[in-house]
């Protein structure tokens, strides 16, 4: 039986007159769409023309929320929401998003939180709970995306709310489980003969491989890819083909899942 | 048996720092809440609020969708959105309400456009048509508020989506069943003594009575009333005690027509 | 003595983390630059940005004030504003761009209308009215950029605002002087080898030249090019040559007017 | 000759259809308004109201930009900008102020920083010189208010920028100069019987009274006073009645200032 992962990139990152990223090529390539829901970026239309992008190529459809900064890019910590205001925000923008799939005939697959509050799900305890719980309120069903070892995998746990763990295709690892922050020498890994062996050997290895040459046991549930930039399209094309040629298939972790409830 | 009539009013129309509206006493007084859904008004917190009251007090909690201007309070007409912009903002904005609701425990009970785009979709076919199906698209058995003998009346029962035909407490009607424009001497009708009794003669008669003395047969699901200041509060509270003499209970219309799917 | 002409472009349109335009290869070729002021695009580090490249570029930086849509980038009416909405909206944007154009050292040369907002202003007289007094209520020197022939220029002339006569590179102009509507065919001229010798004509003839064959005399003090895509900048490039080739300057009309100043 | 103070308060915070504070009373009562400039509160119509009101009572009007963060208020905490962006983004809102005090004809007085934006600029140095370079590049003799024995008056002073030392009518202060936080007891002094004769003696002393019993030795050239429900425009008012009995003339710092320059 084939081994399966998936593949998650941000998409859906137009707004109004603005164009963002490259949706068309990245649906081609990814299985997760993570869309964002007009907060940090985002409209209804764009949403809707992702959705249809995503239907159209089989990938699994997720919401993306984030802060309330468009200006921002979501990129800004805002300091000082409640949990019940965190809570509320991912409901609308869940919601929302829900609002426009049923319109497009797919079902919203994932949450993944969005730059600084995504950042912030993973070193906040309290931020990461009202994210899960977030989630839990509109559907105790829906997996939300996880940095493992992080609050935010623990939140889900102890939610119970299904969880998608994800590594990142162009990042390294401190010892610690942690990413080395941007910034750091060696922080990207930009050249695709470096990253893609190391993910397909984390992979076979049910491991995060760090800098200083630790292995830490977590599951890998999904891998995240850019693709702001011609050259970000073509490391994820080639880690794709790569874990494909390595015997991977690649699949949306959302039809495992419904595959998995419906053999149980 | 008892005959029914559901009330409605606008609500949730706080926003961030701001108060507006009496929604604690308007809830103990309507069967049916248009909720603002944070484009002309409201936001995460407020809608929180708003559905919890709602549930509380056993009122229907409905949509309330606009145009997406705080400054103007959706009461500006935009002009130039296409049939696919109209759609996609209206099932943003009744999913993200549905996203909240979902963690309130409660169902998203109807839609009603807000404001200027609730006139638009009266007066233009186009906008009606875009509105419908943008809630259509979300639930195909969601009703739609709609003012009989109108556009919108017309698309919803093309489109075959369920309606609330509705008639308003304190507005006078023209022979043709159009709303007599605010400013015209008339058009508003704020004393009690005078809307009270004619709202229930509408009722009885199952019709709209003009200014010229017309009837025009039209079904009554639905009152609207305001609740934006002291006074309309009371001539709500005066209305419902006063329809509630004459025979009639006040009752979500979302709950009949739960009763009625039932009994089918 | 050289006779001299200003060409302007639209500017400053990018937002947060979304770029539009060819900001720096247009500034090389315009003299006047009509910079976005944060409503229907721009943002205060895209207002500095794009103030400093035509300070280093000799441009004249103007203030391109829009209705307050990003998402509909400022090309939707927006119905229903009052004259005083009008003026205080347009005396917060041009203040807004003065206020950095502080920090840069540059003034602020002039005002043109955006998008919806602009054509409003050229059709109805009221719009027209407020417009101009938004400016004036600013600053009584400060010119407003109108379409000649129209209720603009109208209102300038009755306010005793500067203004600037526009003709636009790009498009067809009815007997009437208005606008070949966008869509009709031969609306736009898109092909410089026709677009660039006739708006020499025009120039040399001091006149609307017409699909018709009419010519309409006005003053031409600026010509309107495009700058959203490649193709769009090599007609600027083009028209700037031409122009010059047939013995204009092209020079901002803030330089001239200063000029014309401090020579009376 | 009279000894003379200002009293500031933070005014003109309605948006859209949405009213708050007590505008009329408070400009019967203060000298100097900090004025929302459309960012965290406000928007034209709500500048140009304060302004005209502000001009009929002879109050100063200053500009109090904020976050851009209508729904948290401009109260929470947005991290990450540069220095360029805070000092554009003050720009933007002080150059928007003064566009629309044109129109009213009158001058803008001061700049306060709302907020979070304001409690980070006298806690974090590098926000406390942008907020003070985004004033001084708008006009360098525009006094920036500054809470004494900050880091935000080590900007002033760094910048050469004038500057307003301000006083809480309202706050305990610590032994070191800071605010007592909110939420601790006895931070808040809402007794009139004692909060009028601890300011008195503040200012007839020159110094700040701490909690500890310490007195701190500053200029005190302003008092800041709340306005955001009755009770509070009921303090404010025995406020200026106290200092007035006890011998000082209430006066626009910007007057003062303006008197000083003229008489210098």
């Amino acid at each position: 039986m084939a081994r399966t992962i998936d593949l998650n990139s941000d998409l859906g990152e137009s707004f109004g007159p603005w164009r963002m990223g490259s949706d068309e090529a990245m649906l081609s390539i990814v299985s997760s769409a993570n869309i964002a829901c007009g907060f940090h970026a985002g409209d209804p239309m764009t949403m809707r023309r992702t959705l249809e992008l995503a239907r159209k190529n089989g990938v699994g459809a997720g919401a993306h929320p984030g802060f309330n900064d468009k200006e921002g890019f979501g990129r800004r910590q805002i300091l000082g929401l409640s949990q019940a205001e965190i809570e509320n925000m991912i409901a609308y923008q869940v919601g929302a998003l829900m609002g426009i799939a049923a319109h497009v005939g797919v079902p919203v697959t994932h949450v993944k939180a969005h730059g600084a509050l995504g950042n912030m799900s993973t070193a906040d305890a309290a931020v990461a709970l009202a994210v899960v719980r977030g989630v839990k309120g509109v559907d105790r069903s829906l997996p939300v995306v996880v940095m493992p070892a992080t609050v935010i995998e623990t939140a889900a746990e102890k939610e119970g709310q299904p969880m998608m763990c994800e590594i990142f295709a162009d990042r390294a690892y401190r010892d610690d489980g942690t990413l080395m922050p941007r910034g750091q020498p060696g922080a990207l890994i930009e050249d695709e003969a470096v990253a893609v062996p190391r993910i397909i050997a984390m992979l076979e290895d049910g491991a995060l491989h760090t800098v200083g040459g630790k292995r830490i046991e977590i599951p890998i549930d999904t891998i995240c890819v850019h693709g702001d930039n011609a050259h970000a399209v073509e490391i994820a094309r080639k880690l794709r083909s790569g874990i494909e040629a390595a015997g991977w298939r690649v699949e949306s972790f959302a039809k495992r899942s419904a595959a998995a409830r419906s053999a149980a």
